[in-house]
């Protein structure tokens, strides 16, 4: 499947090394898997292709056309899954592990698929906030748009997560517009080939929009500059080298960094061993310790436990490691597999011994281990290690053992943890694990600013909780620091990284132009016909509805009080309305204004707008007094169709005035309109 | 005033410099108006300082109090113009240019205090987003918050703004919650330190809340790590220069860069020489030109004009460029002043002679100027020179001369114009003057990924327009590439900035706990007493109403649409109704819903509620047919008091349910309520 040599794909081909590449080699049983090399690409090639064939292809489409092809993607790879979990065996992967990567790839195109359709216009811009009035007569308005950069989003992975890692940085640039260069790491490279090649057999993308780098990084930064951005996950080390690249510090690379950090899970000063929360945070401990052999930037480095408790947690981690099976990741009853290469092991084991200046082991053999159905001399294999650090030790702050491997840090006060966990210098992720509300309150507010993400757990969310490890699409995925200082993921925040902010200053009919919603104090287009008589495709932003007016008496309000029961006394009672600071008097019910605004633009009979689904940013002005009078001015302000279904939204902008020209409430209905008329002939 | 030699205000206490320092020189007539020095300032205390005492005291103010602060410091310092102007002619600057900075600057704090208490809670913490549902049973739920950071926020200002580049940058931050290091451009430092001492002797900011760096840098920046942050503004050199510091590097010291750039203005292809936009273009580049002597970073550098435009386009500017009065800026009869320093002049005749290789000068001498009330030999004064670049000029795009020059640059077809805009390799603003919609959107667009702010001018908004070169608080201030890749202002946005933002993952309660907002799937308080009879200061989050039923006969609906109006056929139609593919059948208005569930949940008598204002986010979930029954559950959300009137606003969460308990509505009530109760023994 994976062709013994990994190629590239490039500028519109297939790319094969003008050598034979290095060999990458099985994680468990060392037999060789393929072999690596980009020798002789034309990486500026690339690049060009990326910046004048993906690029333009991909934003000649809306955001929804974007989301519809990230949804045919996942499915298509959804459908060779059982494939690509035999390469990741290789990598030394169990079942589970693979889970994570593959089906956490796929969930993550699907879950962007979603947001895409569900959260951004079906345009190419997107509004950022709301109207600022600028100038005192309303001809003056700012407003901040997103629009997609015409660069190339470059992705450098860690060897880690093949796929996720590819797809959870390819959905959210592809959604904003770009074209993506993936350069996968070596070690793990056919993995990642392997989808890439089924991505591109299937036509799903334009051309251009996803090309693939097996091999060297090269001088790849070098065609980089402005408009380009460089997304990185893996060490600290290599993070520190991109960032003193040319490109990055004079030629207005962006660079993103994510990089291991060491996490920490800090059980709360209020459980004892019998509570629920005490088993949540041992298995949680244990799990981050020995998914994917420990090999994630997310997983729990540091156990910060209160003093008294740290004998029992302990124990408890140890009794449970004890039980985890090591070996074959193929074997079902194998719990772990192996890490990625002996060279990985070997960087594990040198941390854990500095590790060792300022802690015990209390469970595990670095050199050690029992495995099952493998070779423990070819393969990769480790025992997972806990730690408990001396009082006051340093290291445990500092190295990263990238595997199986925890380690105890007592503390005892809430503040003490929280000071313990900020000499992480910023970490992607950190948990607490607690049932005292308060308590959470507090460590939440402490660790935020060192954290990217903070999982509170406790016997109430544990039954549905992704857990300590799992970065989701709908949650920033980064962290401040040693984490790198980067931010992906977090749904279409995710999107937006990708994206130019731009203040807009214009008048409001440019403003509209610019876009395509209707901005108020904008031009407002009043027709013979109605505007829901007009089928979706036939309504155009600016479209409006003026209606006539509808006389509000004291015997309105008195009834509109006594048929819904709000009999609120600034409705029913002229004295103390009186009283009332804002009134000074009989005052008819908000919800008359807007039900009365409604019979006065609504076009009863049946037609293509199907139903008002809700009411946005309702906001109620001028009292309407008894003997006031109101008129309605509906206007089309955005539309939206639904890909799913024959119908879309239709969002208008209602202003309710009174006999002075006074808005008295002003909100945005929201309806659903078919797409056609079914009797056009009838109804237009 | 200002002492001879200028001080810093370092740690709790004004120090002075162990030498004599250097000597600061009058714009205009080249006197000696202070001297400056940091010999022997200890930046490692004002470090420690701002991070012990400065920091915990602004993080222990709410964002409203500290809304509050600024508002009292711009009352203060507004008081104070005049001085601070006496000063500011000595920059070189006339009254306007000093309006520009002095006014800019109070405004700034004025806008940040007016956003700060409109939108963002009275807590410390901002929530971003909405709540994500991340398990099926909805007791596990995502939300992201922004918390503030436990650094230090340093500024390194620019000479050209020494007050509002300040006061832009500090507002923001102190909001945010931080502490900050101001270190402004020796050369104008005297204006800067007058405002800090002004600020200091107020008494208004906690102590360490603001502290200043008169003189050099120094080691600075090696105390500085994870939590803290620079914003520098000024050249793209020296910005490549803290680009590679090692506490930026390696050390995760975020840096916002705001440079210089090669900002265009692009007259439309629209636009003839009749139109108010041809001379709205020239009056544009003319005041860019000459305000600040064009030492701003948002000047019009480039001038992009149709090619058969070029010539009467350089004619016009020229005429109005040979009115513009050279000299003395304190003289009333002046338009432009001098620049900063006979060093900065140096400079600009350089970067002149740079662009003449490959554009002409059509007006002005960059050796000879008339200047009036002033000697033109000690002063730094400058004629203004317009340039006209020749066909493929690459200089026009590289070199910025920071001063009163701008070049000419003609362009075929809208595409084309893009295209010679982004040669600048990112810009803080380009304006573009046009009175075609389709002309805007284009240009908009093109130009956005390019721009951080875009000024689109035409007859419709001249009047209120603030001009090509005024960034204003509420809106982005930055820009990509070469203008340094960071953002500042835009209102909330650089408040967030300064913030780290965190996913968090919790139970509903323990988000509800975390958030100090009522989080929906979290605990109800129903007490005995209704909580419309509860003042604000009594009421509290989770506080709920749960009403009785109320039926909804087919009466009620055909009563509700005679007596609206809304008579649309789904209420009123059986046949129709039916035909619905949403209904199926006849079914009750939504406004009819929530009137009949606002009479569910209203108090009727007097008391702290005093009115309902809005309504947000309303959703019709579930159709209700005649025959059904709702009720409601209507719970506190978040309790906003108001500073500055004696009541606050509370937002209740109503969700209004069916027989089968099925959500048909879920919105959020707006209500005011009073502070106090005033009849308390009564109403309680």
């Amino acid at each position: 499947m994976a062709s013994a040599l990994l190629e590239s794909y490039a500028a519109g081909r297939w790319f094969r090394a003008q050598d034979e590449g290095r060999p990458l080699l099985d994680a468990a049983t060392g037999e060789e898997v393929a072999r690596i090399s980009s020798r002789g690409l034309d990486l500026g090639a690339m690049t060009d292709h990326a910046r004048s064939v993906g690029g333009p292809a991909v934003r000649a489409l809306t955001f929804h056309q974007r989301a519809g092809l990230l949804k045919q993607l996942a499915l298509h790879l959804s459908a060779d899954k059982d494939e690509f979990y035999a390469l990741s065996y290789r990598t030394g992967a169990t079942l589970r592990d693979s889970q994570v990567d593959i089906d956490g790839g796929f969930g993550t195109l699907f879950s962007y698929a979603s947001k895409g359709r569900r959260e951004l216009p079906d345009d190419t811009v997107v509004i950022d906030g709301g109207l600022e009035q600028l100038g005192k007569g309303g001809r003056f308005l700012g407003r901040h748009v997103h629009t997609s950069r015409p660069g190339v989003a470059v992705q450098i992975n860690a060897f880690n997560f093949p796929v996720w890692g590819m797809l959870e940085k390819f959905a959210p640039a592809f959604l904003a517009g770009l074209p993506t260069i993936v350069k996968p790491a070596s070690q793990t490279a056919y993995l990642t080939e392997a989808v890439v090649r089924r991505i591109i057999a299937s036509g799903i993308l334009p051309e251009g929009a996803l090309q693939l780098l097996s091999g060297d990084v090269g001088d790849l930064l070098a065609h980089l500059g402005t408009q380009d951005s460089v997304a990185f996950t893996g060490s600290a080390h290599t993070a520190d080298l991109l960032r003193a690249h040319p490109s990055v510090l004079h030629g207005g690379l962006a660079l993103n960094v994510e990089a291991d950090s060491l996490n920490c899970s800090v059980l709360g000063p209020d459980v004892t061993a019998d509570d629920p929360e005490f088993d949540l945070f041992v298995k949680g401990v244990v799990t981050e310790m020995t998914v994917k052999a420990g090999q994630k930037c997310t997983a729990i480095r540091r156990a910060l436990v209160p003093a008294a408790m740290a004998g029992t947690v302990a124990e408890a981690i140890s009794a449970r490691l004890a039980k985890t099976t090591v070996g074959n990741p193929a074997d079902p009853a194998v719990r772990m597999g192996a890490l990625a290469s002996l060279g990985q092991r070997e960087e594990v084991r040198k941390a854990i011994e500095a590790l060792r200046t300022s802690a015990d082991i209390v469970h595990g053999d670095p050199q050690r281990v029992a495995v099952v159905g493998a070779d423990a001399e070819r393969g990769a294999f480790l025992s997972p290690v806990l730690l408990r650090a001396h009082e006051g030790a340093a290291a445990v702050h500092d190295v990263e053992p990238f595997g199986p491997v925890s380690t105890l840090v007592s503390y005892s006060t809430v503040d003490e943890a929280i000071a313990l966990a900020a000499r992480g210098r910023g970490s992607l992720v950190g948990s607490l694990v607690t049932n005292d509300p308060a308590v959470a309150r507090d460590l939440t507010i402490g660790l935020a600013p060192w954290h990217g993400r903070i999982l509170v757990l406790n016997r109430d969310d544990a039954a549905e909780s992704t857990g300590h490890g799992s970065p989701l699409p709908v949650l920033v995925h980064g962290g401040p620091g040693r984490a790198g200082g980067g931010e992906e993921l977090g749904g279409i925040r995710g999107v937006l990284h990708h994206m130019q902010r731009t203040a807009i200053q214009a008048s409001p009919d440019m403003l509209t132009a610019i876009t395509r919603q209707w901005t108020a104090g904008s031009a407002r287009r009043v027709e013979e016909v109605h505007p829901f008589r007009k089928s979706l495709a036939e309504l155009a932003v600016g479209d409006t509805v003026e209606t006539g007016w509808r006389e509000i008496t004291l015997a309105d309000i008195g009834h509109f009080a006594e048929f819904t029961g709000d009999t609120f006394y600034a409705h029913t009672d002229p004295e103390a309305a009186a009283a009332n600071p804002l009134f000074g008097g009989i005052v008819a019910h908000g919800y008359l204004v807007v039900s009365l605004a409604a019979g006065l633009f609504v076009e009863p009979n049946p037609g293509p707008v199907l139903a008002n689904f809700g009411v946005d940013n309702l906001r109620f002005l001028t009292p309407v007094k008894a003997g006031d009078a109101i008129r309605v001015l509906l206007t089309v302000k955005q539309i939206t169709p639904r890909s799913s279904a024959d119908y879309g939204e239709v969002r208008w902008d209602a202003t309710v005035l009174n006999r002075e020209e006074q808005p008295v409430a002003a909100y945005d209905v929201l309806t659903l309109v078919a797409k056609t008329r079914p009797g056009a002939a009838d109804n237009g």
